[in-house]
């Protein structure tokens, strides 16, 4: 029964992203709407297990909607993962007369909701919250579109001094096992390529990419690459190689790293979670469980979390190939 | 037949928006990659009746991608809405050899070159460049995802201001006869209020509103108005009717003006310009015309022109649902 | 005797500008690691008269020297300039033993601080913060160098919509009764004329200047305008006196407005927030009274506030050759 | 005598800094002013020696204020270093009528200069371009300003990040032997503890100084480390050495690096340029050679070139006491 719940929690886990301050506000400004109350779960699991909430009302999400980072910490748990850990949880949750949670994070974060409501029956809703854009069921998570213009921002400063030496960039984006961050932000900088985990395009195509736009009167290259790249080369080595293999260049490294989960969200992203924000407490007070919150065609849905953290997202193949040809 | 063109031109018209040189870059290298010639035409209609036309090669953009404007420049132009003046950019285009079109533009262009096709049976493909997003048969035109930015970086700066003197805005954004930036600028700057041209909330509930505001102890209020509002009062107005009716606040007016129309364009805008310009140039050697591209669940459609023009972009009533429950 | 010291209030009066929560910061964090109480005093000389007090210790100003506004607020009170109004201000004082102030603000608020000095023998230093940069004793006041890039930065945008449009602009921006905002963001941001309040260049000269640089060929053409220039007329008075008497242009007008107050400060306006929180405290603490902290010559200076309050800052005339030449 | 100066050259050389194209415009422009001609010479000495030159008119540098790099190029050229090389420069510029240029570059380019107009009575000026702030005879150098806010605007990103999951981050940012980026930047950024090559803080005092902020319940800390900072550990180094020694923190490394030098140049740098662009163009015509243009107490100075690369800027030693009591 929806009339069940009296008492909704929220947390963010994980990696933290843009856009989950937001997330929490209207998460929290929903139950006010609704006349539920809400609690602020801090560092995610951890703060779960040791009791360390908060109640929050309308007023208290005021002038985060355009903050970085979550202010309600995360944290990764690992004690949450043994079943006594999550007892633990289950015990302090109960003890605060918290009925449900959002939870708001990646596939890590989902996966112990997940087993949380198998073992406690107790209502779950997960809200995407992660840059790498690699939950199956949205069309974005929050925090990609945010990260991508951090990225492109960054790459446009390196072109400009790129190009008053005409140089040779490696610049590594964040994306250990996914390349949408690469894809995206490679196609949007201009990039002359793209390596991404998902493919291995060689480095025989890399070297023959490069050699095409030097000739082809470039004044500068960048090449996108993924943290986790499948050439099987970080950007170092990847500077190494191809000043060994193509001494035409003057080659430079750089390593946007850990500024790409920060910054004011874009606009983007705050519609994302406030619309997120909403239907996440709708569903719990309809009584839904085991659901993650996603956008799909511009549409609010609601996707089975065991489907969100086992689908897989897959590169987009469309873009890949308007790289190929931006680049000519 | 696809193999009968061998010359695409290429032309921005109507107002300018952020994306329209990544669309421009997009549409050029794709001619390249293809071996179809391309012609840059100037200022649009008005520069196509004068012959004002500049061979593009695949260098001819480079460094465009992250520049707002369009280098081919943009202009309105009355005479070609005359046949006579159809005639005489018809002529220039044969003179020229150019084969087809590409308009990046909004409704009033694609018009134009609705007529134009239809008179001398030329082959056209539209891409939706403006900041409005009021087009039938795209979720997102281009500029729009900019604008959105750039209008709640403008208010977060004005949010500042506001809360250190407790004070009311009512912030003016672009949007004649559509809301759809004062509507997503406003839930992603967390305004109090949103009035908007598809709907008269009226000027009771914006008092009831803010009266509210007032009490719940915010520390400041923005509202965020189209320009082409339905309460029949611009911002200037707005503001003398709440210092009468509602002396409570000390308020203050900002218009944010053409600055939303440029700007380094987002990534998103970048990327899907991309993805547009490569649609569009392949459409047209595909035989096909009169046709808009578009993105739709994230998928790059094409939509009759025709259709995209009297189509009606409605006013995303979920998310106005969402803006109340945000202003709680 | 420094050492009767014991507790110092710390406000922010007038105007906003961003680098006062530095300011503030610095002042909370020199008192912390000098061992001296502090206290923040909320709204100004309002905040004073009613006691709204809050003891400051050095993490509670935690992550504000990046965020626009004053977490102290800011108000302007009408009734400290009144006798009795002050004696309600210094029994509030004394009542929480508060020894001395630091006033954050402009002119009008230094000449209270003066007054209270005088009536009531009380310690005072003040820190210049205004955008309008027209105090003098200081190169700088804080908030000026932010202010400028909030107005180069949206001027860039401007000028990519006049550039593809071929555009005429008029530009206001922040400045009654000096121009020091007009003259650097118009050079910096490129302008063909700037209009302030110092000197008159006459309209026949803007007419002038504007028939050559549209002779000259330039795509777009920038004239900004501080709120009180001595032309007499304001940009949309401009506007229509352009359109009469050079028929060339299409003119538009932008008034920047209130955002120029706000956002996050420079590095600048950090650093320079910072060394005056500090000395300003030092300052106090060192029996001094009566001075206005600045910087000269990239030196942490002390004027007299009656010097600072009733010398004038003049229009750098050598700049205004260079904006001249910059138009050729 | 002045007026046997007819043309001007112009160069960037050394490392690219933000500013270099507003004072590449503003030599331009005041040369059209003066009517003296112009050339440009790309790629710094190299271009020079290959006769790589343009003829610049006022036109020529339109839009180029507010862009990053450099659009004359810049490069390192060794063979200028002989006594040869300068003499294949130096007829380049016979031939093509040049009679003295304007260097905008570091120390490296400076030297380079002054050995030119030693062996060919060659009539020089300089302006200091570089982000590192180390030339002697001026405040402020070309691109340090931008550089600043470029730093501390990924600094907050990454503080965003480090609060919300109790971190502790190096930051890396430019400066080999010189201190200057930092130590501002590191005020600028509210950091727990700065790093430079001017002064070996050493070891235990940053563990003793984490240790305080970790005990004053501050939730991040950033270090802020120069490149060639003198505790003799890079930032990976110094992450392993306290998580060995003070494994409190999950350390976290962030390596700013290129995308320091590009970007829009702030208002700082525009108007610092175009006053320094007029000022060298001017010297050379008043028959005054060696020198470089600066500014100093806000009014624009020559200094001789000799003083310039032999002096040495030191750092702010008050600065860095700033940089310590807000560190409480």
């Amino acid at each position: 029964m929806a009339s069940a719940i009296k008492k909704i929690g929220v947390f963010t886990s994980g990696g933290d992203s843009p856009g989950m301050n937001a997330a929490i506000r209207a998460v929290v400004r929903t139950c006010a709407y609704l006349k539920v109350e809400c609690v602020g779960i801090y560092r995610g699991y951890e703060g779960m297990m040791e009791g360390d909430f908060k109640v929050m009302d309308a007023r208290s999400v005021n002038n985060i909607i355009n903050k970085g980072g979550t202010i309600l910490k995360s944290a990764r748990c690992l004690p949450f993962r043994t079943k006594e850990g999550r007892q633990v949880a289950y015990d302090q949750l109960k003890k605060a007369g918290i009925d449900a949670f959002v939870v708001i994070g990646g596939d890590g974060s989902f996966t112990g909701a997940l087993t949380f409501n198998k073992e406690f029956d107790f209502p779950v809703i997960g809200i995407p919250g992660t840059i790498d854009n690699d939950i199956f069921g949205t069309t974005y998570t929050l925090g990609f579109d945010t990260a991508l213009n951090t990225a492109v921002e960054c790459i446009d400063k390196i072109r400009d001094t790129a190009s008053s030496h005409n140089r040779l960039f490696f610049v590594e984006v964040m994306g250990r096992d996914v390349g949408h961050i690469a894809l995206n932000a490679g196609v949007g900088a201009g990039a002359e390529e793209i390596l991404i985990p998902e493919e291995n395009l060689g480095l025989e195509r890399l070297l023959e990419s490069l050699k095409r736009s030097k000739q082809s009167g470039k004044s500068s290259s960048i090449v996108v690459v993924a943290e986790g790249d499948k050439t099987g080369k970080n950007v170092f080595e990847l500077k190494e190689y191809v000043e060994e293999h193509l001494p035409i260049y003057d080659v430079r490294v750089s390593v946007l790293g850990h500024m790409q989960r920060g910054g004011a969200p874009s606009c983007f992203d705050r519609v994302l979670a406030s619309r997120m924000g909403v239907k996440a407490v709708e569903a719990l007070l309809e009584g839904k469980t085991n659901l993650m919150v996603g956008i799909q065609d511009n549409t609010i849905t609601l996707t089975p979390i065991s489907k969100a953290i086992k689908g897989h997202t897959k590169i987009d193949k469309e873009l890949m190939r308007v790289s190929d040809i931006m680049t000519t």
